[in-house]
């Protein structure tokens, strides 16, 4: 047991309670822009003429871009349970988490990462448009008239924005580890 | 002059190469995107009245999403420019790139996939309502009545994906080459 409580080996199990604690703060973050984004359906009497009205829905799948943003998220949340798990079991384990597994984890946190930001920005800048519209093509704003339809957009993509982040983090932290295994060898 | 001819200094030095062609296409990739949105100004004659057509613009700056688009590139054009010459430097040098930048490169690398890659969403995501309208919000299409315009759009977010797919490859070709250096040690 004597390897546990070398200084290098305490580091590098600091480095792995932080990567499981980040995976599940992704796993969070992924799952509530999902739920958000699911849930924002809002139904408003829309008038069409005087005295008439028509229900009209705003749903988050009348955009191909929000499509994409749950599948992403979807993708993400499943891969921060299954890395999770394994940093997880990895921990319970004197050894830590051996060098082959870390490499194979930071190539699809940065994959994730590309995944992640791109729906971000996509559903960032359509969300955009609905809050602003945009007077040169004549596209009106919808915030107006949905607003908590609006207000799970802005919350959701904001939290898919804090699991950018948390994978650019965990590719940081990774990075670190094995910096520092260079250096001890 | 022996420690050059080494096969694990062959194989750091054949990395080296294919990180400067890299960096090299990377810059190519954003500054052709960057040319490409800005010189896309079209400006047609729309009829308002019978008998009286104005002449409106279409530019890249009306929409916010376009403008990150520019900056971000911008922003991974120069980038691109200091870390290839740096790497061009280093491939000179018989020592190779040493260890510290190496990691110093692909944590740049992740952060500017995240931009880049958000970038390339948002413009995306923004292009696609422009090309097919969105009937739930009544926003219309645009792209039938600006198509000069269009193709330079799509073109251009073409060669961001290039440019972000280019620094997932970065981030990839260094984390190779650095477990390539643990394996060795």
């Amino acid at each position: 047991m004597a390897s546990i409580d070398t200084p290098e080996a305490h580091k590098s199990r600091t480095g792995l309670v932080v990567d499981v604690a980040l995976r599940v703060l992704l796993f969070a973050t992924a799952l509530v822009a999902i739920i958000l984004m699911v849930t924002s359906k809002q139904t408003k009497l829309i008038p069409v003429a005087p005295g008439l009205a028509i229900p009209k829905d705003a749903r988050f799948n009348h955009s191909p871009a929000f499509i994409y943003f749950v599948a992403a998220l979807s993708v993400a949340s499943l891969y921060s349970i299954i890395t999770g798990v394994l940093s997880a079991l990895a921990l319970m384990k004197p050894a830590g988490i051996s060098t082959k597994l870390q490499f194979h984890f930071v190539m699809f946190d940065a994959l994730l990462l590309g995944i992640v930001a791109a729906a971000t920005g996509a559903a960032g800048g359509v969300a955009y448009i609905g809050l602003k519209g945009n007077s040169h093509t004549r596209w009106n704003k919808i915030c107006n008239t949905y607003g908590s339809f609006c207000f799970h957009f802005a919350s959701s993509i904001l939290f898919s924005l804090i699991s950018s982040i948390t994978l650019l983090l965990l590719v940081w932290l990774s990075l670190y580890v094995l910096s520092k295994k260079i250096a001890r060898r």
